[in-house]
């Protein structure tokens, strides 16, 4: 058997600072426990832009398709904010998404207990949280047609399209049911029936995959409602299934009531390829925070469980999985704190590295 | 001069509850300040297309242009959750707010110091929190078309159309900046500029009406970011001026951080009349609550300062507002609590008619 392979695309910002640590687990885990990966790296983001004149080449599209997994760190920032739209950092991670056809984002909205206190949310609110909220992401607003900016009768229009056909809907629906029987058994459906046909279509959709899985008890919100309820009482929710546009904000707002933002990964899945495996790309939940890139104040754990994930979802290692996130549970309890971690002051804050120093050495 | 009319729409669940105690403030206006109303009474919502098979009929949608203010309770309910899209309880909110052209809606997320505890946040994060929402109301993916469930190759599509014309985005944009020029002249406008051509146009847009205010502080953050952001430090803001989407889902959050829901208060704004008003609804951010309805456990607050909202807004009585307001943060220092305001427990929960009588005794 060939070595499963990886296409690392650090991308902007902290992404390759994150990168960077990941890069050593990728290591230990040749050294120790027998899987070696062969590993590409290549551009993403604002920084594939400065060389190519376009955030994702074709040749790492290309890329993209052929390897088992992908592993990005972060795209975008201020230096590219004035580009044309077409060309702007994000629509480099939009077009793997897109072309991948990776249309479950699952994105864990997990409360760590050494941090529940640095939630902005009160302890006993957030302590023990463990949520997901599986986000459709290759459909909706984000890709819909006809899109743009028009001229009509002498001003400009700004036009963008909700389009989910069922077919789309059941797909991401059924990976939340399949999720939800691996967990409690209880998934929430979110949209908004009441004023958009596509959620009346959405809530449809749902309910009827629904009777494939008679044992889950599935639930629907609207999304407004959600939204409150997820900051009021978040521990009501086990899976979260919903649409990419309110899943963007949704599984935002969700990490932030965790406090651990720079610990949050992602994992995004796509159909089974030939040899089983699924499409798939991993990522943390935070951006390429600009502001700290270069500094060597990122947190690299949400890389790391991002890491973490694949090794579960493409590599059938949850072992493996297992380990790495008992490793970060560890240097945690050990009181290592990445800069973000530690508020305001973040004096006696460890390094990136050395925060992926720790975590190789707790392995 | 003719007496300003109101026309009332109490709607289902609590709505009726509420605006009966709206009703003795009304009247103590009348008796005691020489503020008397010409009041009509109609439907909207369930219980309209229970007796009417349409959730706004015609006749009432003409009295609501004619009158200088409407006040409406809530619309919506289980019961209606498998009527037709087009009669649904909401359709007859959203025809208000279309044909009265209601553009600009105020959402005040505001922190009353009696109830800080009662946040799921912490109270150091939201303590002394006063924020406005301005979310566009008349436009955006709830109205615009092509929109519908179609037929294609053998199954269903369900479409939405987000469409900004730049007059659209301008006159929401001009009257959040004229609100931010009499508060603390900050605004953060929010969008997905980095995934949407209606969100780029919006950002454009908001830019250049900036212009017409040097003195005002014009911020832009991606609305996924903003979610985050208000949970992390709402107080970051002052301002914040968003689509009529994203608009629904932050303003909801935001209502909850507040730990205040049944005391949010929310303006809805057009333009001038022939007499100078604004055209103008004023509603409870909180919904119809079925579960509750009917029970005397409604919190009439929200509806009460929605119409303090009114008197200042739409008749220039800032002191009868502020009269208003004082002998709700009255009744609140005294300690009365609807159950609502009580957690779990609510015991020694006084009742929606002791609230409203224990504030107008407080007038
Ligand atoms: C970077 C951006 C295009 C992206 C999105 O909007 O989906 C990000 O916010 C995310 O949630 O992954
Ligand atoms: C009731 C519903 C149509 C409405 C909306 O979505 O606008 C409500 O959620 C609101 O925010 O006023």
């Amino acid at each position: 058997m060939p070595n499963p392979s990886l296409l690392i695309l650090p991308g902007d910002g902290i992404g390759p600072e994150v990168m960077a640590e990941v890069r050593k687990i990728i290591d230990w885990m040749g050294d120790n426990r027998g899987l070696v990966f062969d590993v590409t790296e290549d551009l993403v983001g604002g920084c594939a832009y400065d060389k190519h004149g376009t955030p994702l080449t074709d040749a790492t599209m290309e890329q993209a398709q052929k390897v088992d997994a992908v592993l990005l760190g972060a795209v975008g920032g201020p230096k590219y904010d004035d580009l044309d739209f077409s060309v702007k950092p994000e629509r480099g991670l939009l077009r793997l998404r897109k072309e991948m056809d990776l249309f479950a984002n699952l994105r864990p909205a997990q409360c760590f207990d050494a941090l529940a206190d640095f939630s902005s949310l009160k302890r006993d609110v957030v302590a023990g949280l463990d949520i997901v909220i599986v986000r459709e992401l290759t459909s909706g607003i984000y890709f819909g047609e006809p899109r743009g900016i028009i001229e009509e009768g002498n001003e400009r229009v700004g036009i963008n399209t909700q389009r989910y056909t069922e077919s789309e809907i059941e797909r991401v629906c059924r990976s939340a049911f399949e999720l939800a029987m691996k967990r409690s058994k209880k998934l929430c459906s979110m949209e908004k029936a009441n004023v958009m046909e596509s959620g009346v279509l959405w809530r449809q959709v749902a309910t009827e995959v629904g009777r494939d899985y008679p044992e889950v008890e599935l639930s629907h919100m609207y999304a407004d409602n959600g939204a409150m309820q997820l900051v009021r009482k978040p521990k009501q929710f086990d899976v979260i299934v919903t649409d990419n546009l309110f899943g963007d904000l949704l599984s935002d707002a969700a990490a932030m009531l965790t406090g651990s933002l720079g610990m949050l990964p992602s994992a995004s899945l796509g159909a089974p390829m030939e040899n089983g495996r699924p499409k798939a790309l991993y990522e943390p939940v935070h951006g390429s925070a600009p502001d700290i890139a270069g500094q060597g104040k990122a947190n690299p754990i949400a890389c790391i469980l991002s890491f973490a994930m694949a090794l579960r979802y493409s590599f059938d290692r949850g072992d493996d999985a297992l380990a790495v996130e008992g490793a970060v549970e560890a240097v945690l309890a050990q009181g290592l704190r990445t800069a973000d971690l530690l508020g305001e002051d973040g004096t006696d804050a460890v390094t990136t590295s050395e925060m992926g120093d720790a975590i190789v050495a707790a392995l």
